[in-house]
């Protein structure tokens, strides 16, 4: 039932959004160059937000196949943008473990998730001996390593929590709050931002429109977290609290960790997988600190999946 | 009694090899320089065997604690090596994981452990940003997560293994292992040795060296393996010559991993905290991929402490 009104809220959202801007620009409330900006980001979620929605309403294992495909792809424009797809072993080993991640995912097997992340960097950073290249090693190393945990390791962790019975309002909450998160450090900043919060890593990012994100943030999770945890030990306001301004402390962190990469490398975007809509990593971006933090904090209260069988596919106890 | 006897051998060994030198040198089998390489090798080593034999032999916890500073010298030369020491934060968090991995290790919280590798990153990645100075993010954030994943994970792993009550035979082994692996592939590559293994990442490096080491390392584990793991599944020719192979593979790259950071940043030795023996890292390097992979290898037939208690300082189950 949660997670039936938070889809309709979505889907509410995302239809009247667009009249919305309509109107305000009309009104005059806003301008020419701010009301394209935001009928892009609303049209990309508008083909967004039912891709992620339909998968986390079918089920579990829709949901794992889910992330992997967006991993995939974010990994594609990463890649592409980054110039790691010409280092043809390199990317083979990210996107295998890409593929691996999901599968200790999907079986349920948290302890050969978690020894992943580190084992795969080493097999990485052993493999890229082997092109006796010694100049560009840590970038080659950094750039595969990264790409991993963000794509394979972190968004895996948010497959993860389909494993718990209770997911499909978790997940939701958690995209549609990193989401507006985005949209409210946006209009926040456009309103009372003056100081610059990193100016040479992403210069339209405001001190004001960060805090501003963080307290509607933290509001709006506190809300949808008191339906989401219903009659759990998440139910408590301070505990809400915290995770909404995770929530919005890890989604800014992780544009701006995105951009000071682009930054690096000298580009503007990441790709342009959604034509004229900005690229496909610039959505999902926000989302790679969010998922190992979120879970880790609601983990440690109340774990994810602690009573389902673990191992499912490969059978045998923990 | 097995653990007496590998220190006995060691410590003969140690005294032996001086005169052994000398006597092969003025017989005029080996020439000045090789003298030399030999001499401060085993000068090196009868400094710091003693230094790893002691704690081990002494206890688990002064094991855990002398892998935790050798961790710590191997970053400090590390960080003096690539210039990450003027980056203070990056500096401090890397030291402060490596202490937060040594508690995980004291504690017996697998769990923690494994978690802690992707988390320290993220971290890492994310501190990262507050510089506001993209240009240099990848490095500055590539080279800060190889130093914990190298010097607070995969030497963690080492100090993990103390966790079990059988760890003393086992690290005296593998370090015995190791250090000889690296004696025996300069020592063949020397006789056999033509191919270059990977000339632009370490010029001195030989197919035929790589392939004798690999050869008398399985041999030696072969036989060492079969009195350390006497009575137990480990107890198998087969399964100790894929161990002695993984010891001699994963000592081998490690000790390129080390030596491709070393080019691609454009120095030639990481150090000289043992002045006149080179570097104290060069000493450590190959057993960086060898922890790990020695862990899950054994671990996966045996496992590594599984009857003991978990969570011996924070208590409350695994």
């Amino acid at each position: 039932p949660v997670s039936a009104w938070i889809t309709g809220v979505v889907a509410v959202l995302v239809v009247v959004t667009f009249p919305v801007i309509v109107l305000l620009h009309r009104l005059g409330r806003i301008g020419d160059e701010l009301r394209e900006e935001l009928m892009k980001r609303t049209r990309s979620w508008a083909i967004l937000a039912p891709a992620f929605i339909v998968p986390v309403l079918a089920g579990a294992a829709w949901t794992i196949l889910c992330v992997m495909i967006i991993a995939l792809l974010c990994y594609r424009e990463y890649a592409r943008a980054t110039g790691l797809f010409r280092e043809k072993s390199m990317s083979l080993l990210v996107v295998a473990g890409i593929l691996v991640a999901t599968f200790a995912v999907a079986d349920h097997w948290y302890g050969f998730f978690m020894a992943l992340g580190p084992l795969t960097i080493v097999v990485i950073a052993a493999a890229a001996i082997l092109y006796d290249q010694p100049s560009g090693y840590i970038q080659r190393v950094g750039l595969s390593a990264l790409a991993f945990l963000f794509f394979g390791i972190s968004f895996g962790h948010i497959g993860y929590m389909a494993n718990d019975p209770d997911y499909r309002p978790i997940l939701l909450m958690l995209v549609v709050s990193v989401e507006l998160n985005d949209i409210f450090a946006y209009l926040t900043g456009r309103t009372l931002g003056r100081r610059k919060l990193a100016p040479r890593t992403s210069p339209n990012k405001t001190v004001g429109g960060a805090a501003g994100a963080m307290i509607l943030t933290s509001l709006l999770v506190g809300v949808l977290g008191h339906f989401v945890f219903a009659g759990t030990i998440m139910d408590d306001p301070l505990k809400l609290a915290g995770l909404g301004l995770i929530v919005s402390i890890a989604g800014q962190l992780g544009d701006l960790m995105l951009s000071s990469i682009k930054r690096d490398i000298g580009i503007k975007d990441m790709g342009v997988t959604l034509p004229g809509h900005g690229g496909f990593l610039d959505r999902f971006d926000s989302l790679i600190l969010v998922g190992p933090a979120v879970f880790h904090y609601v983990g440690y209260f109340r774990g994810f999946g602690v009573e389902e069988p673990v191992r499912i596919i490969t059978g045998g106890g923990s």
